[in-house]
Order: C-alpha cells, then structure tokens, then sequence
C-alpha cells in the first residue's frame, strides 16, 4: 500500500536509517518546499540534505490520506532546542517508490495571529 | 463524493458565495489553522472570518486527495499587493459535510534558505 511506503520514510527518517530511506525514493525523485521555496533534485541529494539536518529531531506520524498512488501526510516534529514543526507533505508513487513529494512545513509561530480577526478565533 | 465537498467549498469561497458555502459545514465544524495557532469554532464564525479576510484573493485549486470521509487539499491564493499564499488542508466529512478542517497556510519567504543545505538544494 501505498500510505505503508509513507509511513516507512518516516520511521526510518526518525530511526536515521538513511540508506534504507533512500531505497524507498526512486532515483529520480524531486521534492519542493514550499515555504522556503526549494526544490531539492534527486534521491541522493534529498537523503544527504535530510542526513545533515541538524537538531536532535523527532518524527511523529499524525495521518495519512492515500488514494492510489498519492498520499498525503501530516507530521509533527519536535526539536527541544528549536521548538515543533507541523508538516503536510503530498507524495507520488511510482511503481512502489515515491517519485515527487510536496512539502509544507510550518515555521513555529513568531507573532500573535493578526487582531482583526479574534473575534471569531481561540488560540491553540 | 467528499472531494467534491471540499472543491465546492474553495469554489464557494471563491465567489465569495458565503451562504451557499456555510452549507457546505456541520454545524458544530472546528478548524486549526496551524500556522498561527488559531481554532475557529463553528461554521458561523468560520464564514465571518473568511468573509471579513481583507484582498482581493483568488483560489485555485491544485489537489485533491480523498480516502472515504478525509480529504487532503492543496490551493493557492494569489492576492495582487500581500503576494502567493500556498496552503494544504485535511478535512474530515461527516454525513457529507465538513465537520473538521486542519490547515497548514504557508507565507510568502520572507528570507533566502539556511546556507548550510544549499549544495543539495535549488530555488524554486
């Protein structure tokens, strides 16, 4: 199943096992962040750029959602010194592997949410 | 079909159809929006606060990802002065309405990538 091939990047991202990772990618994989506005190009280049993120991160698995060969994912990422990363990510299978993935991830919040708006709002 | 729910929404909001699209919401409908840490309660306040949100924005719709009762979305929203807004949604329908949104609303980037990751890495 497709969702299983998701939530096996994820564990193993979480177990920093980067090789068996990357067997899950194929080789021409392309992933975009949208929010930094990067797309990192190739399987090789997405394990290493994730091996040499720094922090003392860990992955939780919130949902996923597959219809055929995508599936979309939410994460949690806690970092003790940088604080939690929700993430959404949108993955295309191709013949088992994932070929394309979409990612956004959210900074955490640095201002309060704008005052024109508390009226119909609550905080998290 | 639930992802039919969800595009009628974003069309709804599109055409700034507020009654129309607040029959598209159960009653008791909670969404996160996870960027900023806000909860809207209720389909009312839901609608006032999207009818009150200020430009002159514009959705498309990219993605839809349906398994049974959730549905994953992607959109963008174009506003001619604030910029590009890209954002993914989760939500969850329950007797064919939407009872449970979780949106991740990315802003525009503000600053250039972290250096340490650009050899593995190109702008989009």
């Amino acid at each position: 199943l497709s969702r299983e091939v998701v939530r096996r990047l994820w564990e193993l991202f979480e177990a920093r096992e980067w090789d068996q990772a990357g067997e899950l990618l194929a080789d021409d994989f392309v992933a975009d962040w949208l929010q930094t506005g990067e797309r990192i190009r190739g399987r090789e280049n997405y394990i290493e750029l994730n091996r040499n993120y720094p922090g003392d991160w860990s992955i939780t698995v919130k949902r996923l959602v597959e219809e055929g060969d995508v599936v979309a994912s939410e994460i949690v990422v806690t970092e003790p010194s940088t604080g939690t990363f929700h993430a959404a990510g949108f993955f295309e299978l191709r013949d088992g592997k994932i070929a394309r993935a979409t990612e956004y991830w959210l900074d955490p919040p640095t201002a309060p949410p704008p005052a024109w708006r508390s009226q119909w709002v609550e905080r998290l």
